[in-house]
Formats: structure tokens, sequence, C-alpha cells
């Protein structure tokens, strides 16, 4: 019986499993669980999961949820993944554990609460919080520092100076892609000062294209839509500083 | 060369590791990091854990933090760990690493916004932020009530069914056990509901005896200090509680 994955690709711990499954050949099939329908609290989808969240899979009898779990049962069950994914070695696989760990309360948490509190808010029915936004900036930022500071430090283009990407990167590069539905202020402000961390996203999409760029297309329709919402000075000021930092296609 | 372990026992993921290594027979060098002196943030410190986070370990040349990274790296190079704290297991494993991840946001996000802000606040220099509590407490407790219902479902007296304890019972243990400085009214109100989860606290401590209480003595004495500093009813009151709610000998 097929892998089932049961995801919504507006959610980016759904789509870096999809990527990773695409990428690697693993057969699967996609089961949406709409979360602009709330469809991931129906008593349904709570028989797979019943935190009520995306992404889950579903392997024979087998079911599991939480996206790093996934991705590392995914990259041991199934032969044809490459090491780098997720490396045999025990002090390198320790150090993909350490970062994803750290990735839950930093990167994850902050970008977490901005985009909710600047963007995602009204669609689900709750009130922009502009604190909240303050506090998840602050804590996305620093995330963003520390991962060009330390965690991309190296002599690979990849986490823990990898030639090649792991689990990691394509774990936390899907949460930084969350960005692309801010405004462009807020995008440049956030992602502007980290070149190097937009180098990382490029190579990771590199690594995984075609999958990659697919996998996000949802993100990207959002982000045009959301952009022909705003006033036309800040449409003007998005086209330039996307040519700015981003100088391939997205 | 001895594995080093760098720790501060009032920390909870520093606990689950001393007692990991300890009930494991693994030799270690405990070095203190206080954090009411802010030794974490040292330079001396941050060439081992840039993040200025305890603990931390250096096992040779090999440095590792973030204590679920570290439980795991521990139960794999140390060929004297049983195999029902990390096993071997596909299935089995990625259920351990789920429950570790959903910890992150959940029961640890949880518990530490709320002890935080009802305790140890002042003595860090901070405002006690009674709205930040009621948040960490919803979480806390809604934590408490899936560890009851979901994770400590099955046949065995541990997480996920389990005959023995995993690491994922130790990390999860040792983190409400922090919930033993509150005053009582508070720490009953939050725990009392869930007996289940009180019989797993004395289950996990009587699987790691005598060293769980041995670790945790740093914290049964500052529950004692706290309590003599608050007003008399209030201790009357924690007495008969903690009767009521730990029969053994904590």
């Amino acid at each position: 019986m097929k892998l089932k994955v049961y995801a919504d690709r507006m959610s980016q711990p759904s789509r870096a499993v999809i990527i990773f499954c695409k990428f690697n050949g693993i057969e699967f099939e996609e089961i949406k669980v709409d979360l602009a329908k709330r469809q991931q609290l129906s008593a349904e989808f709570k028989e797979i999961n019943p935190m009520g969240k995306v992404p889950a899979i579903v392997d024979g009898r087998f079911k599991l949820f939480e996206s790093h779990a996934i991705l590392i049962y995914l990259a041991c069950a199934f032969p044809g993944v490459a090491d780098h994914w997720y490396p045999a070695d025990l002090s390198r696989r320790a150090k993909i554990h350490s970062v994803l760990d750290w990735h839950h309360s930093n990167l994850r948490s902050g970008a977490a609460a901005f985009v909710l509190n600047t963007v995602l808010a009204p669609a689900l029915g709750l009130p922009l919080n502009p604190k909240a936004a303050a506090q998840g900036e602050k804590l996305l930022s620093s995330s963003l520092s520390r991962i060009e500071s330390f965690w991309l430090k190296g002599n690979g283009r990849f986490l823990l100076g990898g030639f090649q990407p792991s689990i990691a990167d394509l774990s936390m590069v899907c949460e930084i892609m969350q960005l692309e539905v801010l405004d462009e202020k807020d995008y440049s402000r956030i992602l502007g000062p980290h070149k190097r961390v937009q180098q990382w996203i490029e190579d990771t999409r590199n690594a995984t294209r075609p999958h990659f760029d697919e996998v996000h297309n949802i993100l990207y329709k959002l982000k045009t839509k959301l952009a022909l919402q705003r006033p036309v000075q800040a449409n003007s000021e998005m086209e330039s500083n996307t040519k700015k930092l981003l100088p391939s296609k997205m």
C-alpha cells in the first residue's frame, strides 16, 4: 500500500515533506487537509493525527506526525534516499538533531508568530497582534543571524558545512519561504541583511528543483494576490526589492 | 578522555542528561555552568555552546547542545545503554522523535512560560508577567491532558505504551518536575486533575532511582526555601496537598 501524506501546501512543514518525497522518488498519495476549511480539526483527520496538525503520514498500518520525525522516518524507511539527507554517521546525525531541535524554539517560533500577526490572522478569524508580531520579529531576526553566523559556517553551502542538503536544510528553508507572503517592506527589512541566508535558500531551491518551485507555487500565487491588494506604491517598491533580493526566478 | 557534561541542575534538560548518564553508567565529568551567575553567557562557555544554553556536552573533540540531540547521541554512542531508552526499531524510534518534537512547542513551551512568570522571573531580574503566565498555564494544562489522553495510552506505564522508560519519558518528566517550585495552590490546580501523569512521574522516578531524587535534590531544597518564604496558611495547605498528590517520598 502506497505511503499517504496528509498535508496542506500552505503549511511550511507540509511542503518540506512533499518536496522530500518527490525529490527522492518516494511514491506517495497526497491527501489534502484544507486548513482554511479547518479540516485538520475534523473527526476523520483526528483519527490520523489526534493533535489536529499537518503534515501526518500513514505507511501501511503505521501513523506518524511531526514533520521532523516524518522526514527522519522517510529517510530511514525508504532505501533510495541518499545518505546526505540524514547521515548514518553518528556525529553528523547528532548535529542534524541539534539544529532541528534548535529550529523549534527559534526560527519556527519567530517566523510563525510574525507571519501570523502581520498577514495570516484575519484569514483565520483572528485579530492582528502588533506586540506578538514585534516579539516574533525579534526572535526571527536573531534566528536568521544565528543561522548565518553559526549554522551556515563551514566549507559547504548548506547547514553544518554540508556540500549537499540534509533534512534540516529543507525544513528550515521551507520555514523561511513563508516570508514570501509578507509585504515587501517587512520582507526586505527582515531578510535583506542576511545575504548568506538568501544564497542558502537559492542553493536549496537549486538542489531540489523542479520540485521546490512546484510545491511552493501555491505560496507564489498567494504572494501575487496579496501584492495586488496592496497600494500601488507598495507594489512598485516590492518589484524593485524583489529584483534586488532574489536575482533568480521565483 | 572522559565525556564532559556542562550543566546546571536548576535546568530541567540538564537534569535529564545527568540522570541518563548516571543511570546508564556513563562516566562523565559534570561541569557546572551557573545560570544564576549568567555563566552560560560567558565567552568561555560560548566556546562550548555559542547559543549560551545548558546542557551541552564535549565528547573528545565533538561538541553538542540541545538536550534531545544529546540524549539520542549518548544512547547511540555508549554501548551499555539498554535499547528501551532509544529503540533501534524504526517505528518505535520514529514515535519517540514525534513525542520529543511535540514536547518542544507544547509541554516545554507551556511549563517554561508559566514557571518563569509566576516564580522565577524576579531571580533573573525580570518582571512577573501575569498575561504570559495565563497563556503558559493554558498550554501547560492542555499539554498535560494530551499526555494523559494520548501519549500515555497503551499497555505499559510509560509513553507510547512502553514497559520501560525512553529518553522521552525522562525528558518530559524532568520538565514537569520544575512545577515543584510553584506554590501549592498553583501546583494542585495544574497537576491535581492529572492522576495518570502523577503516576507516570512516580514510575519514572522509581525506574531511575536513586539518581532521579539525587539530581532533583536542588529543586526539593528550593521548594522548601520558597515554601518557608510564603505565608503560614499557604504552608499548611502545601503540606496537606503534597501528601495527597505525592504519596511517596519526594
